[in-house]
C-alpha cells in the first residue's frame, strides 16, 4: 500500500558564497525546514497548518513556495490530488539562508515520494525554482539547487537550465550565525549597482575559479584566499550591523573566509575541521552580543545528499 | 664543467581562454620561441642576432623582453654577468599567441639553467613578467605563467602573484589559427569599456568557475558549453574579419568550443581528440581562404610542462 503522508527535510544554503554571487550555493546540514505532506480525496492543494513563522507567511497554497511547488507538480505531471500541507518553518525568514527555497524544495520531493518518486532528483529543480519565482518574485537556483541536491552547486546558466556540482573537501565545515535582525532580499538587491568596473569583474571571476580549483584540489587555503567578493559584500555590508569587524575576528580566529549568506544578514564561514568552526563561531557571536545583538550559530559539515525523507 | 651555453623553447600559449579574460592561459606544445644564451666575460647583456621578426623588434637588450628578463633576474641573484643572446622569433609579432612572454620566458629559463638552477621554475615568473611590463606596457601573467610552467594556469592574483594550475583532461587538443592580419594589443585594448553590466559579469564568473570544474571533472561536454565570453569577445570580434562566421562553423565541425586567442587576431579552439581538432581547423582555414586570407595552423596537445632546455 502506498504511503498517503510524508515528512520530508530541506536544509539552508549559503547562498553566493563570497565570489559566486547569484552563481554558487551550499547545502549545509542544519537548519532546515520541514514539510509533512498529506494526500487526501480533495482535488485541492491546501495549506494546513505554518509552524514557526509567527503567522507571517501566507497561508493560500498559490502564494507559499512549499504551495506553489506542490500545485506546479501536479500540473506538471497532469494529476488533480487533493494534498494538505503542514510546513514546520525552522528556517527564518529574510535570513539569508535560503528559507524560502527550503520550504518549495522540502514539499517538492514530498509529493514527488507520495507520487511514487515519478520523477528523478534533478528534475524536481524547475518546480522549485517556479515556486521561488511566484511566491517571492525572483526566480534563482543558487538556494534552491544545493538544498534539492546537497554540497556545493555552481548555476552556470538558469535558461536553460544547467548546473554543475562541485565536489568539496572532506573536513570542509560550515559556520552560520544569524544575528536576530532583518534584511529583506528586496533592499539587499536594491544596494546593488547595475554595472561594475571590469577591473571588479576579473578580481571576481579570478576568484570564483580559484573557489572551485580549491574546492576540488582540497585545497584549504586556496579556498580561504579565494573567498572574496569585491561586487556585492562591499555594497551590503552596511544593513548588517558591525560585519565588517564580525568578518576579520572570524578569519582571526579559524575561519578560512567570511561573508554574506545570500543577501544577509546571516554570515558564513567555511573552516577546516569543527574545531576551528567552533572557535570562529563563538568569535563572532561574542562580537554580536558585544554589540547587543542576540544570534544563533549552526555549525554543520557539507550537507551531501540535500533534500531527505524523513524517517 | 659547466655548460656556458643554452638553447631554450618556451610554447605559445592561449590568453584568457574565452571567459577567463585577464586570468587564464593555457600552453600549447608548438609553436614556441627559442632562445641561444652564451655566457663570456664582457659585464654586459647583448642581443647578438634576432632570427624571424624581420627586423621590427629592438635589438637593445633593455627594451626586448628577452634581454629585460636576462638583465632583471642577473640583477635580483646579484650577479654581473656577460650574456649574449640570440633570439629564434618563430611566433609571430602581435598574434595573440603570448609572443613576447616566450621569449622572456626562454631566456630567464636559460639564464638560471647556466647560472646552475639557482632558483626554481616558479621562482622565474617574475622575471618573466617584469620583462613584459617593461618591453610591452602591460604586466599580465596569463601568458608568462603557462609558457614558463605548462599547462592552463589560473591567475587569482597579480600583486602579490598567486596563481593556480588547473588540471586539463587526456584528450584536450588545441587548435591555434593564425590568420595573416596583426591586431594591437594596445587596439584590442582600447575596445573595452571600463565597466561591465552585473548581468554579464554573472555570465562571465559562471562561465569561468565552470570550465574550471569541466576541466576538473574531465567533462568535454561542460568545457565545450563553458566556453564563452561576454565581455571582451562581442568588442572585439569586429577586428578578425570573419570571426563570427569562423567560430560557428568551427563548433559544428568538431570544436567544443571557439574564442579569440589572448587580444587576436589568433583563433583557438579547444577539441577532444586530434581528429576533431583537425577537421575544427581546416574548416576554419576554409573559411578565411574564402575570404582571402592566408592563415597558418597549430595543433597539438596541452604542453603540461612549459619551456624546456633543447637537448
Amino acid at each position: 500500500m502506498r504511503n498517503n503522508s510524508v515528512k520530508v527535510f530541506a536544509p539552508a544554503s549559503i547562498g553566493n558564497v563570497s565570489c559566486g554571487f547569484d552563481v554558487l550555493g551550499l547545502a549545509v546540514q542544519a537548519p532546515g525546514d520541514e514539510v509533512l505532506l498529506s494526500l487526501n480525496n480533495s482535488k485541492e492543494v491546501t495549506i494546513k497548518e505554518i509552524i514557526g513563522d509567527e503567522g507571517r507567511l501566507p497561508l493560500e497554497a498559490n502564494k507559499n513556495t512549499a504551495g506553489v511547488a506542490v500545485i506546479e507538480y501536479l500540473k506538471s505531471i497532469g494529476v488533480n490530488q487533493g494534498v494538505e500541507i503542514t510546513l514546520y518553518k525552522n528556517l527564518p525568514l529574510g535570513s539569508g539562508m535560503g528559507s524560502s527555497a527550503a520550504s518549495g524544495v522540502a514539499a517538492v520531493v514530498a509529493i514527488n515520494h507520495l507520487m511514487g518518486a515519478l520523477l528523478k532528483r534533478e528534475e524536481l529543480l524547475p518546480f522549485a525554482i517556479e515556486a521561488e519565482r511566484i511566491a517571492c518574485g525572483s526566480a534563482h537556483a543558487d538556494n534552491a539547487a544545493p538544498s534539492l541536491l546537497g554540497g556545493l552547486i555552481l548555476v552556470r546558466q538558469n535558461h536553460p537550465l544547467d548546473i554543475v556540482t562541485i565536489p568539496t573537501p572532506k573536513e570542509l565545515v560550515c559556520v552560520l550565525v544569524h544575528p536576530q535582525i532583518e534584511v529583506k532580499t528586496k533592499d539587499a538587491r536594491s544596494v546593488l549597482k547595475a554595472t561594475i568596473t571590469l577591473k571588479d569583474g576579473i578580481t571576481q571571476w579570478a576568484n570564483t575559479a580559484a573557489l572551485v580549483a580549491g574546492m576540488m584540489k582540497e585545497d584549504y587555503e586556496l579556498i580561504g584566499r579565494s573567498l572574496v567578493d569585491v561586487v556585492a559584500e562591499p555594497l551590503r555590508a552596511d544593513l548588517i550591523p558591525g560585519f565588517r569587524k564580525v568578518k576579520e575576528v572570524a578569519i582571526q580566529n579559524g575561519a578560512l573566509g567570511c561573508g554574506i549568506s545570500g543577501s544577509g544578514p546571516s554570515i558564513f564561514c567555511l573552516c577546516r575541521g569543527v574545531e576551528n568552526a567552533k572557535r570562529a563561531g563563538d568569535t563572532i557571536q561574542q562580537e554580536f552580543n558585544a554589540m547587543n545583538l542576540n544570534s544563533e550559530i549552526y555549525i554543520s559539515e557539507v550537507n551531501r545528499k540535500g533534500a531527505y525523507v524523513v524517517k
